[in-house]
């Protein structure tokens, strides 16, 4: 099969001059500033384009489509770096076709490729991936919490494709191709689907509400902040991907003032406590009739605080929702993704007041954690991880 | 739990009248002509609502959104003919409200209901159900066919839910409420979650591919002779919930040519392959160059053809795609739902023809088999179920 695949690779190189052309008129911004691409009209759902080539990779920064599958693949005993580096250069231009609604080399069902619906693949690189080539990781595992109940089916991973699209469709025909390019190289460790609203139902940047009904990602990195929370200079960031379970039998037996209390924010508006709509910033002097803070200080918006915008991590989290079991018990909770330019520095102070003393740890359970360096995009001929591994 | 949400439904009666008047408002058609709604614009992909009450239930002939999922029940030894109208009444208020986009009753997560996104939910009742209240089943289990090859745990079931909508959180959050309002009355036997193309991907009525890559659904009853193939005088119809295992990895080792004659139909265009475009009627007498039917008669279109309109069934399939095994191999096909008047007419001899000799059975396998009666509709006040169990 790989030798297949790299013939038809080889025999592509030909067809791909063409393929050029054709992309120059692909939107692409060689500084880095990803336009929000964002359907703005009903039939941009399925013609949607995010340009893939780029010094920082597509899918990180962008605004989460609906559909998402997060795969986690173990690299095979014989994955070096020479092999790393071919199987980057094909799942890179599987990526680059596939996010411009063009077929892979050899895509077994081409026609299921001509929906992009805003398509972005994006490659993380765990610990494992630069041991197998012989490097120093710039990511390390997270120290255990007390929080956390771990499963091993959802932990880890030597190399992370994030497949996000606004078509479940498409993102399972992406799913496809790149797991038949990818397997000769390693075994699936774990696929985690997720979903958020659907394209249509709120507008660009809007803060969705999580299967808990809370908004969630208010507290994210805003316009220029963004640029300093989220990416280094050389256009790599980091990624943590935790499973997170939502306690919803529980949760679902509070009064909405006791959610309030737990999440330290209004459940219908996602404002503060303290205040009146959800972007005021929370106020943790106020106090109540009773002299307490309006503010809990065991609330989750006190816990998890970052008041330094370089210091703030993006949320970018799918909702997950399997199978309940026979006495309708929900498997529900969040695919949850987090993107800061240093995990030490910013995702792991944050975990670690969560981990200590926020009261939502009634209502969630951590059960898989994973992280992942994610290097920088690349230009058209390039492949993703090549300043590394070439 | 029965106890406290039985109070509310009674406690919710006063506040039911302000609903009914709030309610008229809605557009409702006692001839049972649903009209076609469908997203008109960007917008409406949030707010669309489908009308529940009528004298058909929607979710039928109502144009499939790109969400489902298939809830099956068994119901509990103690849920006899009173217990069901209990549960029957309970259930028909949840999705009345639902579908409108308001909350429950004693909903526990109001703020996910604001956006009904064309939500279904459609009743189906198993033997079993008829069992229990001491009743004739209009239905009975298919009997097995060769090529079967099914798992318990995807067969049969007492009472079928249909909840669809074009946004997934939607689904789950109505799915948890009716599971929340159910689950005294029995236990879940399966869940199956299904996808189509997105709102806005496709215009209203496009025939959709499937995951094998095919247009599916080209040969379904349009217009005028869709009333007579799908409905009863009395408002019911029936439906058959097929669990269809994709052999993607076999399928991917054919060619196009390879395919269209399994399908014999083209892949690009759908086009029978005697004719041109999607919609001509394949020629069953016409030869290639050497004397050979253009149309293989072990294909599935001349296997599965049945040009008395009255005879068709009404194809309403929802792609699923579960996690991949750690080889990378896909755990995708369709939840096949068919809706048809009679299934003894209309259902059995088509299954009986494609058992017996259709070439696409190579890459199909039928892994779960469950049938179920859909009472006719309800008016505002009334119940699903409540002609036969009243």
């Amino acid at each position: 099969m790989t030798l297949r695949r790299r013939a038809l690779l080889a025999g592509g190189a030909a067809a791909g001059l063409g393929a050029v052309a054709a992309c120059s008129a692909t939107p692409s911004s060689p500084e880095g500033e990803r336009p929000a691409v964002v359907p703005a009209s009903f039939t941009d759902i399925g013609t949607g384009i995010v340009p893939f080539h780029g010094p920082r990779q597509a899918g990180v920064t962008t605004e989460p489509p609906a559909h998402a599958a997060f795969l986690s693949f173990t690299l095979s005993k014989g994955t070096d770096r020479a092999a790393l580096g071919r199987m980057l250069r094909l799942l890179t231009d599987d990526a680059a076709r596939l996010t411009r609604g063009e077929p892979a080399l050899g895509d077994t069902e081409a026609e299921l490729a001509v929906h992009p619906s805003r398509l972005t693949v994006t490659f993380g690189f765990g610990p494992g991936l630069y041991r197998a080539a012989g490097l120093k990781s710039p990511v390390t595992d997270l120290p255990p919490f007390t929080v956390d109940r771990l499963e091993d089916r959802w932990n880890g991973g030597d190399l992370l494709l994030q497949i996000c699209a606004d078509d479940a469709l498409t993102v399972t025909h992406a799913q496809r191709m790149l797991i038949k390019d990818a397997r000769p190289f390693g075994a699936i460790r774990w696929v985690q689907r997720g979903f958020r609203r659907s394209a249509g139902v709120h507008p660009a940047g809007f803060t969705q509400r999580n299967v808990l009904g809370q908004l969630d990602g208010t507290a994210n990195p805003r316009d220029a902040a963004m640029d300093t929370a989220v990416w280094n200079p050389d256009g790599s960031t980091s990624l943590v991907v935790r499973r997170i379970r939502a306690e919803i039998e529980t949760w679902d037996l509070l009064s909405v003032g006791d959610k309030e209390n737990a999440v330290g924010r209004r459940m219908g508006s996602g404002a503060p406590l303290s205040g009146t709509a959800e972007f005021d910033e929370p106020d943790f002097t106020k106090l109540d009739d009773t002299g307490l803070p309006v503010m809990p200080d065991f609330s989750h918006v006190a816990r998890a605080r970052q008041t330094d915008p370089r210091l703030k991590i993006l949320r970018r989290p799918y909702n997950y929702d399997e199978a309940p079991d026979a006495q309708g018990r929900p498997d529900s909770g969040l695919v949850f993704a987090a993107y800061q330019a240093d995990i030490d520095r910013q995702f792991l102070p944050i975990q670690r007041r969560l981990a200590e003393k926020d009261l939502l740890n009634e209502w969630t359970t951590p059960i898989g954690s994973a992280v992942f360096a994610i290097p920088p995009g690349c230009a058209e001929g390039g492949w993703i991880g090549e300043p590394v591994l070439a």
